[in-house]
């Protein structure tokens, strides 16, 4: 079994990856829901969502999140009766999202609502919420303390984010099954996602840590910074007002005490040196992720390098 | 000022001829909520809607309810997550809902969330709830009792109706701005709506037969029986099989303590004697509507009968 951690749209072209590339059942995704919100008083859990769609295959191509070929038709009709539109939502998606308030108000944990979605959706993985409790992103700036998707969505990501905190999260707990599966994992991928704010949430639920440093096999991280830029999203303009240096190499520091290899772009080869200097070994590869070969191609070259790292640790025992 | 009683399609269209025959703001609408039930987690109010949609220009021409023109992608989505659909829910529709749930969620009565939506579609005419408690239909069927919309939807009205309820009834209260609009209107019309779980819920609901008694105008029904044959609907059945007499003249029976003037159909002439003998005036027309100047007409026609009756009141005092 392999486990992915994962945010959103990065997050999801990996395990897309990783699912083409594994056998069906082969693939866990532990999803940052950091970012869950409510929006007309339905519960939107962008990241879980976005894995979903892009896994079932009917995410937006273009955008990465949202279902393909989607509508706009209930927004329009909220626009209608004079409410802010500042979240895009589709009709499809909000199929999604009046299913997923209604099962939670009826007392079913977002792991049991996620996986009857995404087994409606015939995904041959696991998708699992970080926790079933809720955790949420606030982000310090110079304008205030804000929530993440006004940060994110609604102010297009043009304030400097001067801290993160998230709310919550010291009376979360570990999804169980997420623990188990980190536990048995033959190696653990932490997707190109947001450091901070995307795998920082998933990290920093209280019982992740203990399973990663439990886990059996190799953790393995793909950079979500090539030649100093942020594959998509604020993450080097956050990462770089929180002090951190935005390259390979700062996400090696990052994750250093974590991961046993990182997956740097060969646009950032240089680096490996340095990388490898602070104690995780290096995969030079293409990681900028086009399509679905192209996903399936760097899964498998992520599993491998994995593999190799794992053989390594054995004969190191 | 002059106030309504309406259900859903039928009331509805007699709604929006008077409407279009008064001048602006000389309308209340007073509307069955005994039929509202939750679906998917949103509470839905149909006659609340197709009055509301009606009363906009927006409703479904075709069908009476819905949304002109609607798409239907929030519930193909729904039911790729294995949702039973058996309730027709237009993509625009869903707005209504979504938005009527989060508002009476975060505590505001139905009667402040309708007239928020209502003012928001621009409609001049006040659109009331019968009562700001929930009251719900439930009918008796060989089959037992069923809830009103699995009845009416889902069993399309197969059942024959042995008996009617409106659980909740006893403890609800009439809307106080809907006992203020009838005891201060100079006429009160009753829509040619279903009498017995349309019309039914509204006179049975505490505080509004006490207000129709003390309301200075008359009282004009208009019948929805005609030739035998409800407009619209199970009315027909449903009279029949609760004993009651399925013509104009069982309407009037049903009515004749409460109303001064009852509007029949000319195909219904040959009973406007025995209606008269039993004490309500009538007026013989033609009540089937058409389109939008038919329901003009015909409003007309009954206000005109209407004011007729006043001075004949007058007159006698």
């Amino acid at each position: 079994m392999i486990v992915a951690l994962a945010g959103g749209v990065g997050g999801a072209k990996m395990a897309q990856g990783l699912q083409a590339a594994l056998p069906p059942g082969g693939l866990t995704v532990i999803v940052n829901t950091a970012d869950d919100f409510d929006l007309y008083g339905l519960r939107i859990s962008p990241d879980l969502d976005t894995v979903m769609y892009t896994l079932a295959g009917i995410a937006d191509p273009v955008n990465g999140w949202g279902v393909a070929g989607d509508t706009r038709n209930t927004l329009d009709a909220i626009a209608r009766y004079e409410q802010d539109l500042w979240f895009l939502l589709g009709d499809q998606d909000f199929a999604t999202h009046v299913l997923r308030t209604e099962w939670l108000r009826a007392g079913k944990p977002l792991s049991a609502v996620t996986e009857q979605l995404a087994a409606a959706l015939g995904i041959p993985s696991a998708i699992l919420p970080m926790s079933d409790d809720r955790v949420a992103t606030l982000v310090d700036t110079p304008a205030g303390r804000l929530e993440f998707q006004d940060y994110f969505v609604g102010r297009r990501q043009s304030d400097d984010v001067l801290g993160v905190a998230f709310a919550g999260i010291e009376h979360a707990t570990a999804l169980p099954a997420a623990v188990s599966a980190i536990e048995g994992a033959e190696a653990v991928i932490i997707a190109p996602s947001n450091p901070i704010v995307s795998i920082g949430p998933i990290l920093e639920t209280p019982g992740m840590r203990a399973a990663l440093v439990a886990t059996p096999g190799p953790i393995v991280a793909v950079s979500p910074i090539v030649g100093g830029r942020a594959l998509k999203g604020p993450a080097a303009q956050m990462l770089a007002t929180l002090g951190h240096e935005v390259s390979a190499l700062g996400m090696a520091r990052l994750y250093a005490d974590l991961i046993d290899g990182l997956v740097i772009d060969a646009i950032d080869r240089d680096m490996q040196a340095a990388i490898e200097a602070l104690g995780p070994r290096v995969l030079v590869t293409q990681t900028v992720m086009g399509g679905e070969d192209d996903r399936r191609r760097l899964a498998s070259e992520v599993l491998d390098f994995a593999g190799a790292l794992a053989a390594r640790r054995t004969a190191a025992r």
